[in-house]
């Protein structure tokens, strides 16, 4: 792939000091930044692409922490009802009308919104043809950890979903050994289970099991609203966290969702056993509740961030993620200096590539990682002016800034254009299925208004 | 200026019953929409500029009704501070050090981001400089009430700023007889006040005394912060709406902006004398705390969005605050349900004309209206699929999907291009005038990252 090199740019490197270099360079070559900062002309090719970047940032490229490229095409199907609806009436019927083909074009229309914000790893918590996810993140040209949503348990659930709790065990480890550290190791395949509604404390303890063999994280949606903790309070005697503490499988590799619902003592176990915790601050606005991340970055718990899926909050949209991050708590709090664009920046960038236990590979820009990064173009009238140049990355930003998108080395995105997907063929392709899934599930929203056809 | 045909769309009116118009048509003559829905070709003349707008929505512009246009370029300068630092180290320094051609510069940036996110009407709370205003209104093609922002008292205020009620008066005449229904009618002169904070009882009366003589508005702050309830039950021992229906001041003509804090008796009071609300939601989450916006529909009372100013909510974009709208308050009070699209769609298009006391003139796509209207593209991986298309226009849309916008008949974008401003030349001007008022003032913003120049 030969030598990249952006000269000139307000380069975040997000790196152990946070450092900004004003106009620095980066150089990759291959799949790695090989300088950063001030570059040795002498490290550069004659054949080099050379970017100028002046008067533009370059940042790591955002981790999304919590998307399900699956629903991508479902998006609209559950707005302002309420949660009983959303499931039984719109999403369950959705989703079990799902073919592999539509999970494939699916998460390629989810892939192009995630590098249009400028998302270079990801990761679902499940769909159920991991088959049609690998396809489309290998195209995409995307960093994913993939995993099938299992669920052994609980009512009301459509019949093709209904299997035992060695048959999701084995579907996991069997998708694990045909495609985790495929298309060049972007892919990588993690252990997924839904909730505790829908998952036995056996198939919650195997999983993390397998997670441990291979060496993997398990992706689970935790304590997201307040009817699970009375279901667990019920059922278990104790709330959704302490319960998972219970059955040991709180840990390091255990990527927790959502997580409103905690007490402050389950905020100290997060802590002590070194839990990841992705907060989808869209999803959580539109239903869930206030999870308390000041508190939880205050601790020291490594923090994320997330989009849901598009029927859960429709823009599946990091920036703006990172937007309502900024401001959700401080409205609550009535305390205007909690969670600092600073802080988000870093949800979004190192502290993603940490929870996707890739501390190592990306989220942020130093010499021997992955050449994973964005260019933001603020010259526009919705961005400027760049007082506090920081800050307007988090509050002023839209994904229309994002002008090009790097991953492993690659241009996924460049200037506003899609370079690894067909994306006017896509967006037909998937008009198409979402019309046929919605007739096939036998879906059928009221008008909101009074409609005329002429 | 002839006739524009715009066939094949998706014509969301929201007129009287809120009709939608699938594969609908909508022609307008010189200012005005002449026919919509299905269109008699008799009445299209040769010469008429036809776009086929298959596959997209029409809709009437966003009116937003509380903008700081004077303050764009001070974009970014209070973020993650406390209220007082934002104010006395931030805000006034920055306002303060504004000349007319620097609010004329901010006011043009600011029209750009309107333009951009569908925006064709307007109110503006009051810069310093209302020619400066008027000036660049006129020349971006919007519809904008326009006022001066009068402070008769206060402690602290700049030294610049310290004028008596008299002269706050006379300036506000003064600037009504110079500019009103100036630009072909687009430009209106408002009357503003500040906040209880910095108006007398005298200003405050004898204001609502002259925007009734001159058949105006009149545009104020109210109930922003929970301080100003503590400072009124001290000062008056009255909470601020209650203190303003004391002076008899509570109407029709009557713009409260935030109206975060009142009683549910105060929010009484405003259903009663047909009091006009503008929600900031961003601004709100960010500081404020959350209106009884559900309330106040539910009782009837007209309920407007608008976006504040840049140094307080950053986006100055309807179309964002549209879906922060959607998701605040289900947030806050754990119920999916509430804030549906469709009233929020209301809010901003047809509650605002009313707000601005245009209702008559624009803010639905009906014959004999103004032709203020825009269209959207929805074909974007960010908002398809339309399983809920009127949703879509509030959950899923970015200001990236509006693809033209027309004012008063004329085209202020189209296809993501500016018509009447030179878009490159206003961003270079801004950035370089931005960071002379910086200077100017004083203000000097920490370095959130520490920073390197090479």
């Amino acid at each position: 792939m030969g030598q990249i090199l952006i000269k000139n740019a307000y380069i975040v490197t997000m790196n152990a000091k946070n450092q900004v270099y004003t106009n620095g360079s980066i150089l990759v070559e291959d799949d790695q930044i090989i300088a950063v900062g001030k570059v040795d002309h002498q490290l550069v090719k004659n054949t080099a692409e050379t970017i100028n970047a002046e008067g533009k940032y370059v940042l790591p490229g955002f981790v999304n922490t919590h998307v399900h490229t699956s629903q991508q095409l479902g998006r609209g199907l559950g707005d302002d009802v309420d949660l009983l609806t959303w499931l039984h009436q719109r999403i369950w019927p959705y989703e079990s009308n799902l073919t592999e083909e539509d999970s494939y074009i699916s998460t390629l229309l989810c892939s192009l919104e995630q590098i249009r914000a400028g998302v270079t790893s990801f990761a679902e918590p499940g769909g159920q043809f991991v088959s049609g996810m690998v396809k489309a993140v290998s195209e995409a040209g995307l960093r994913a950890k993939l995993a099938k949503s299992v669920m052994d348990c609980g009512e009301g659930l459509p019949k093709i979903w209904q299997r035992n709790t060695q048959e999701e065990l084995d579907q996991q480890e069997d998708d694990f050994k045909k495609y985790h550290n495929t298309a060049d190791g972007r892919v990588q395949i993690w252990f997924g289970l839904r909730t505790i509604f829908n998952n036995s404390d056996d198939l919650i303890i195997k999983s993390k099991a397998l997670a441990d063999k291979y060496h993997v994280g398990l992706h689970m949606h935790v304590a997201e609203v307040k009817d699970e903790i009375d279901y667990t309070m019920e059922v278990y005697g104790e709330p959704t966290v302490t319960h998972l503490n219970r059955l040991g499988v709180l840990d390091k590799n255990f990527l927790a969702v959502h997580t409103v619902w905690l007490t402050d003592e389950e905020v100290s176990l997060f802590r002590d056993k070194q839990v990841k915790v992705s907060h989808n601050p869209a999803a959580a606005m539109r239903v869930l509740g206030f999870a308390k991340i000041p508190k939880m970055l205050k601790e020291g718990i490594c923090v994320t961030i997330g989009t849901d899926g598009a029927p859960s909050s429709n823009r599946m949209d990091m920036v703006d993620e990172l937007w309502l991050t900024s401001l959700i708590h401080k409205g609550w709090r009535l305390d205007p200096t909690v969670m600092k664009a600073e802080e988000i920046l870093q949800m979004a960038t190192k502290n993603g590539a940490q929870a996707l236990l890739d501390e190592d590979l990306y989220g942020s820009l130093e010499v021997g990682k992955k050449a994973d990064l964005i260019v933001i173009n603020p010259n526009s009238a919705s961005m400027l002016p760049l007082h506090d140049p920081i800050a307007n990355l988090v509050t002023s930003m839209h994904s229309s800034n994002v002008e090009s998108t790097l991953c492993n080395g690659k241009w996924l995105m460049k200037e506003r254009i899609i370079q690894t997907l067909n994306e006017a063929d896509i967006l037909k392709e998937a008009k198409a299925r979402a019309a046929a899934i919605y007739k096939r599930a036998g879906i059928d929203l009221p008008d909101r208004f009074p409609t005329i056809t002429f």
